[in-house]
């Protein structure tokens, strides 16, 4: 039987971050100013981001070295396992081989410490003291949170409101590593104050969190703004995953026919996907690439491909994205991580362009698929890594129908550990 | 820079367990039938345990092979990975190398699936229906409902009260591989029942559930008892720590001075340093083996080495240890897994030989440790591993102190996910 782990050595790490910018058909539409709606100029962007941040984030480059101290940091839990989910195959008696990419194996327990660390380290070359960021259910603030502490950054989170009090101890996990995390909205920004004098009993959103982080990081000296998806530097800190895992499946000779991941603002999908789409785009081989989403937020399966903003207070630059609008709140779902109005740039221009597809799932079959998956491979999945599961048997279940021996990777993007309480509900039926 | 993680192929993982039983000088004092006082038979014990256990709870073989069935399990983690602890190292400053053999990467997130996938086997291979246990912290409920969710047996899990509040997602993650809790002392039982009328408000303990899951165990038909420590094959199943351990450190051409392992029941501590015993009682090496304790619970460092029983009922056999007392209700401290009246008489043989020696900590440095650990190597460590955590620190300090280059290697028994109450507690000065 073909081995359960396929593991690379630390050496065999990729010492480069892949940028799918390069590769494109045509250029990305830029990212506009929110005042003049023209392209935004790199230095529009200084106040909330470093230097080498915004370089990346505008870069054509194919090829960026990964620095040497992020690499070091890396290697505390990369290369990450890629699994042969025996198992689960076994219990679906399907004839497709399911491979799955484990990236809740980081400190943090996501794909989410990729970017994080990178981002606190060239803050910390440009003599940043303090970050500010969002987060929805968490996965983001404790990858931060860790990440700042590495480079002896303070870390202030603004944690969704309904995330926060679902999950309480994401906040204690982000206390350890010396993070300061609050509700949002929250009484520390003007944003933040208007919010909850209007709406006292809104959940949050992540879009209102965006804004509470971006106004804290523009009136407070070095202080800089960090975003744990949808932006292009986010996008290209994730490749290591894709690349890895093409690796670890030539170990084994094979190449996926599909590749999936869950997505929110789309940067573990992309992670895991663009080294296959680079194969795809040079016309070498041709996976399947499918996003999936909740269909509580729907973005990519319901929404418009325009530009709109990021965030609620409309003071992030308006980004070429699908939308759902950006003053959308979606409910309160518990896979958190998900609760995004708009998409990563990238990832939405790879949709439109048929290179991605999209599907959505309901709260109920994704969780039956976590229970599937944690009772056949004993990993206790996240929610958000749960819908990629989901489409995941699908597509194995309709290769038991055709009898074909698809190879089907997925990014499991995180560990359920903090999602007990929505286990709890999914168990008693009071998923809402 | 040496790498940071020593990872072992699949292929190289041990296929024999050890048993310290055919080495030892004498051999160990054997169990005693409660009602007689004699030497217990052992098919007195079959109504509680498949006669393969009871087999290996009496063996001298040397070696013992790990069926294939087990193996395949042990591949969803195992090898584990052991870390050389750079950064850690690098904080305390010290000429110590110190190198922590990762448990937490188990399904269920400790070192106690070694045992509980072997123990769920044999019972399924004897037709056990349904197995019975107690848990302190919840680490061993998770691991034996995981297991018999494997082999398709049910599983009901008497959880220590005062744990199953502090903890009550561990109740959720049993939940989802298919485990039954009920806090302990529960109605289900006589025993049970009756320490409910005289203590309405005991915090409850190991001894009280684990009389409660043996008459559990005694009064259903198909239905056994499973143990998660102390006892010698629980021992034996944890050797593939060890022997993973010293393989991996060989890679890097090195030999430990120093092995440590926090010590409740014993069985992690033994799991990673039978493979060092048996160099030294070889005459071979000469590594120092440290047990560390909680102040609140010193049964090595406190207690007395003589006959008690396992339990509070006075069901279980009499067994040779060092022993609190059997009636004792350790403080409701947050390292719940090493609330034990006793000790494995394996390791308390070899305390009492000199061949181990035995240390206690008040919790606040328990903690301390456990914090630097997370702000240096990431991992967010259980509160009973960083006893032995806050050991391995100190003998690097004492290094720092000498200007020995001491190689100090430490058993990390399972990640902290689900103590986060524990860290609030103590970030709020609230540890009991």
């Amino acid at each position: 039987m073909e081995q359960t782990k396929i593991i690379l050595d630390e050496n065999e790490m990729p010492k480069q971050w892949y940028n799918v910018l390069s590769d494109l058909s045509s250029p990305i539409d830029p990212p506009l100013d929110p005042r003049t709606w023209e392209p935004i100029s790199p230095d529009a962007l200084e106040p909330i981001f470093p230097k080498a941040i915004i370089k990346q984030e505008m870069s054509n480059e194919r090829y960026i070295d990964i620095p040497e101290e992020v690499l070091e940091i890396y290697r505390l839990w990369r290369p990450s396992p890629l699994y042969r989910a025996h198992r689960l195959e076994k219990f679906l008696k399907t004839p497709a081989k399911i491979y799955y990419k484990h990236e809740g194996v980081s400190p943090a327990g996501s794909h989410k410490t990729n970017t994080s660390i990178a981002q606190a380290y060239y803050n910390m070359k440009e003599g940043t003291e303090r970050i500010t960021t969002e987060t929805g259910a968490g996965q983001w603030g404790s990858a931060l949170s860790l990440a700042c502490n590495y480079f002896d950054i303070q870390c202030k989170v603004y944690m969704v409101r309904s995330s926060y009090y679902q999950k309480p101890y994401r906040k204690s996990l982000m206390t350890i590593w010396g993070g300061n995390v609050v509700p949002s909205p929250s009484p520390d920004t003007e944003f933040g104050r208007k919010i909850l004098k209007e709406q006292p009993e809104t959940p949050g959103s992540l879009g209102i969190a965006i804004s509470e982080a971006v106004e804290d990081a523009v009136a407070h000296d070095n202080t800089k703004y960090s975003l744990g998806s949808v932006l292009n530097h986010v996008v290209l800190h994730q490749t290591v995953i894709g690349a890895e895992s093409k690796k670890q499946l030539e170990q084994v000779e094979t190449y996926p026919d599909i590749v999936i991941g869950c997505c929110g603002g789309g940067s573990n999908l992309a992670g895991i996907a663009l080294e296959f789409i680079k194969d795809r785009i040079k016309g070498m081989h041709n996976a399947r690439i499918i996003a999936v989403e909740p269909s509580a937020c729907p973005t990519l399966t319901e929404g418009e491909y325009r530009y709109d903003f990021g965030d609620t207070a409309e003071m992030t630059p308006l980004l070429k994205m699908y939308t759902l609008g950006h003053k959308h709140v979606p409910p309160a779902i518990h896979a958190g991580g998900l609760r995004y109005h708009g998409d990563s740039p990238i990832i939405s221009k790879l949709c439109a362009e048929g290179l991605i597809e999209a599907v959505s799932y309901d709260q109920y079959p994704v969780f039956d698929a976590a229970v599937q998956f944690a009772r056949t491979e004993g990993v206790i999945p996240a929610p958000e890594s749960s819908h990629a599961i989901r489409c995941a048997i699908d597509e194995a279940l309709k290769c038991k129908q055709t009898g074909e021996e698809k190879t089907i990777l997925f990014n499991l993007s995180g560990h359920g550990h903090f999602d007990m309480s929505s286990y709890d509900k999914y168990f008693n039926k009071e998923l809402v």
